[in-house]
């Protein structure tokens, strides 16, 4: 079996160093490298700073035989990468008038004219080719230097997406390597890390290696097979698959792409069943969830997020006498909150929440963290209670995980 | 000026190198360093691999002297990061009876008993220190190499966090530097980066790194001071600041941590003004970025998520023939649902988004990503047109911020 070809991340930029925004054009390139069986073995990330691109880029060039970089491309003045690169690897940076020519072009055809400083996107490191961008002003590149392959794109994820798939991915594809590596993920809901492994113990493993992402909705499990033929891993894959499911049940509730709000959108269009919601301490992350799935107005058909009492009441019809006696964080008003907007929309199920998401609301037998979930059908009603985190914003996720989940429970049993 | 101490995050784990999820633990950890004025140089990503990690703990012990590490010290079998630093160090794993005990102890206060898999927790390569882990039953760990400090932390944000606040942090504080770093995040709307850089030309440089962030829904402006003290580094940047203010007038939206909707609540409660809002085509989005504001309660009523036309009939009383006539996705839609939700739930404004969020749902007329936004207040209503793009989520988040910035400008002229 051939040696996998060793493939480098190289990220640029002040802000992801410094945490302000996560990384996504490296999830982005490390999940479309994984699609071409091409297994990304180091990602390093540098400031805008030419000394740390030029080191990061020797480095990769040791260990690497591809390297993608991204950021740092633009026309502003913390936009080092072309000179730091050209420096790095001794050569010039020269103005390409082809390029130059088409970035003016570009701009011409969208009706802006050419800024001055847009002039310093046509500045290239000796012996680089342009890659055109689609969808902004500033081309990517691609350099060899010897017999590496060396791509390099802007930060701007879109504009990076763009090139990647127009221009790169079609020359990665032609680098053949004879060896593939599928992944599956598998989704449960409801168990935890360690009383997963402990379930798991003794599933098929030829070929497979088993990996855990915890996260406070739910455990993901990523099965990785790596084979010298793609039937071969997908036997791997289907086996161990198979095997979890069994031990499992329903503890899983989806596979690859999967989402808790797709599962559940596909389950009410297969049953024909219509669905409203009403929210108090998810406060429309529920209805959020279910619309990000594209499709879902032939199942969801409204929302309402009734923060205060008065909208509990006007809208939801919850009893005065229920709020009073129980709060409106109670089993028995996120009862009448499913049964409320079940009835005024005519949907087949009412789906509710309450809760105190905090980290205000809390009082002496209400903790912060403390929800109930209610579902409203033709034969009647029943609410869940939980108990999440402190978290506010964590907080509003699990209860939308939970909410979806005591739908999907109620679809399977049908 | 004392040399500024090198700092490097390594972060563990197939899932991120692949890009199956965003590095969070790499973003939380910038940004604490940064606040403490420890400015990290190098972020280096590995899999679940021994010989990776070993080799990025070497490279990291000849350049960093500070070396934060997360990831793969949990119960299963891909957490391999206790043995792989070990061996790197040529040092032994020995089972640390204290820890142990410790876990032991900690599993049966929740009433669990101790799996066999979570004893492997306990063993540490020779001479690490365990941190105390809050929120889970991995500890940390602490090690001294050649006067290199290394910590290594579990890679579940929560306990990653906590074990960081605890131990980590108010160590790190005592290492003195020389130098202060500040920054400052400024945020804008409605302009694109290479007219801001334009319109930014010749604002006060003197000790200030001006950095870039575009998103589809606005350009963030990063300033950031060095300096010898942090009272210089804060009269740079607000200098700077200012000077920014003045160019943008109502672009610039928000500094710091402010976010949009943050803004928005702060401006109804200082005006003591209500809001409702009655959603298409954000299904939900815009309540929830609302109610992600700790005590929002304050001065957002309700949402009304008016997936189907019935429901923007039922509840918000939009006239049949607007429907009729101009189509859901409408001007005159959006001024009516606006007029409607703010009808019935007695606020002071009424907030509606109506519009075709794609993939499918596009008219001859309509394309995707065109949308509405409408406002209704007491001395009347108007609705704004965009035009967003082809992705279904990406047009959710613009046409909430597009949404929230129309209320804000609104607020400001009151």
């Amino acid at each position: 079996m051939e040696q996998p070809m060793k493939v480098e991340i190289i990220t640029i930029g002040d802000e992801l160093l410094w945490g302000q925004v996560a990384d996504t054009n490296a999830v982005f390139l490390g999940r479309r490298l994984i699609q071409m069986d091409l297994q990304p073995q180091w990602r390093t990330t540098v400031g805008d700073n030419p000394e740390s691109i030029g080191q990061a880029l020797i480095l990769a060039l040791k260990r690497s035989r591809l390297i993608l970089i991204t950021g740092g491309l633009g026309p502003t003045e913390d936009d080092v990468t072309r000179s730091a690169l050209a420096q790095a690897l001794g050569r010039r940076l020269v103005l390409d008038e082809q390029a130059l020519q088409d970035i003016r072009e570009r701009l011409e055809s969208r009706g802006h004219r050419m800024l001055s400083s847009q002039q310093s996107l046509a500045l290239l490191p000796q012996g680089a080719k342009t890659l055109d961008n689609p969808q902004g002003t500033a081309p990517g590149l691609k350099l060899e230097v010897d017999s590496r392959l060396i791509y390099i794109l802007p930060g701007v994820p879109r504009e990076m997406q763009a090139i990647f798939e127009q221009e790169v991915a079609p020359a990665l594809r032609k680098i053949s390597t004879e060896r593939v590596i599928r992944r599956r993920r598998l989704r449960t809901v409801d168990i935890g890390e360690s009383a997963l492994s402990e379930k798991l113990r003794g599933v098929a493993r030829k070929g497979i290696r088993l990996s855990y992402l915890p996260q406070p909705w739910g455990v993901d499990l990523w099965l990785t097979a790596h084979s010298a033929n793609a039937r071969e891993a997908e036997i791997f894959l289907s086996r161990a698959t198979r095997q979890i499911e069994e031990r499992l049940e329903d503890q899983l509730y989806g596979v690859g792409e999967d989402t808790m709000e797709r599962v559940v959108a596909t389950l009410l269009i297969m049953r024909r069943a219509t669905m409203a919601v009403a929210e108090s301490c998810t406060g429309g992350a529920l209805a959020d969830r279910l619309t990000d799935v594209p499709g879902s107005s032939a199942c969801f058909e409204r929302g309402i997020v009734a923060y205060s009492n008065r909208a509990k009441r006007e809208i939801l019809k919850v009893p005065k006498r229920i709020l009073d006696r129980f709060g409106a964080v109670s089993q028995e008003t996120a009862v009448a909150m499913a049964e409320g907007v079940r009835k005024i929309s005519g949907t087949d199920i009412g789906l509710s929440t309450t809760g105190i998401a905090g980290p205000t609301g809390a009082t002496a037998n209400k903790p912060v963290g403390l929800a109930f979930v209610g579902l409203a059908h033709q034969d009647g009603s029943f609410a869940r209670r939980f108990l999440f985190g402190q978290d506010r914003l964590v907080n509003k996720e699990c209860c939308v995980q939970a909410a979806l989940n005591i739908v999907r429970q109620y679809l399977l049993k049908l």
